[in-house]
C-alpha cells in the first residue's frame, strides 16, 4: 500500500466564535469535509471545553481530520491527512476554512511518507499563507 | 487559554512489524506515552486495515496523538500535539518511537498557534533527523 501521505496544517484566524465553539456544528462540517474530499468516515470523536473551545477528530480511511478551536481569538489550528490518490484533501480544507469563515490562514502541506533508498522515510513542507476575502464572494 | 501548541511530525522507519501492526499494542502504548508525557485521555480510537496497518488516535485535553502504519514497510507516520504548558509532548514521542523500535526518524516540530498583532496565527517550523541506534542501549 502506498505510504504517501498529504498532510495539511492550517492556523486559521478570523473564524467566527459561534461556529468554532459548537461541537455539533463542527461535527457535521467534517462530516460533509470528508465527504466533498472523498474520504470514508470510520469514527468520529468531538469533545467541548468549559467555558469554551472544541477538540474534534474523524477518523478516515488511512487518514484523519483533526481540530482544536479557541472562540475567544476565532482560531483553529486544523489538520487534514489523506493517504492515496483517491482523497482529495484540499478539497475539505477550503470547505472547512469556508464554514468557519476564517479570513486568514497559515498553512503548510506537509507531504509524508516518502520512501528513501535506504529504507528510511523523510517530508517535504510547503508553506504558504492565504488572506480570504468574503467580502466579494471569492472562496 | 493559550493557543501555542507544540506538534511533532513523524517519520519512523524501521520499525518492529509486529508492534506496528498490532492495534491492541498500539492502544497500550498510546495511553502509557499520554501518561509519560503528562496528558489527560479523553478518548481513543484504532481501526486495524485488512490485510495489514493500524490508524489510531488518542484525544487527550486539548491535544491529540495519531499514528497510521505500514508494516510491510516498517513505517508508522506519527502525531503528537499538545497545548498548554503542563504536557511534555517529547516524552511521548520518545517512548512510542522506542516501544516502536523504530532506527530512525525524520521529525518536524511544529510550534502552532503563535499569535501576531494583526489578529492572525502562524507556526514555525524545526525539522531533524535521528539514527535511533538501540545496539548500545541508546535511544
Amino acid at each position: 500500500m502506498d505510504t504517501i501521505g498529504h498532510h495539511y496544517i492550517v492556523e486559521a484566524a478570523g473564524c467566527d466564535p459561534k461556529v468554532i465553539g459548537d461541537a455539533d456544528k463542527i461535527r457535521e462540517i467534517f462530516l460533509e469535509a470528508a465527504k466533498r474530499g472523498n474520504m470514508e468516515v470510520k469514527a468520529s470523536y468531538f469533545f467541548k471545553f468549559s467555558p469554551m473551545g472544541v477538540s474534534g477528530v474523524v477518523i478516515v480511511a488511512e487518514s484523519h481530520i483533526s481540530v482544536h478551536t479557541w472562540p475567544e481569538k476565532g482560531y483553529a489550528a486544523l489538520d487534514v491527512y489523506t493517504c492515496g490518490e483517491k482523497a482529495d484533501p484540499e478539497k475539505a480544507v477550503d470547505y472547512i476554512l469556508e464554514q468557519f469563515k476564517a479570513q486568514y490562514a497559515h498553512v503548510s502541506e506537509i507531504k509524508r511518507g516518502i520512501e528513501e533508498d535506504d529504507e528510511t522515510f523523510t517530508h517535504t513542507i510547503l508553506t504558504w499563507e492565504e488572506k480570504l476575502d468574503r467580502r466579494n464572494g471569492k472562496l
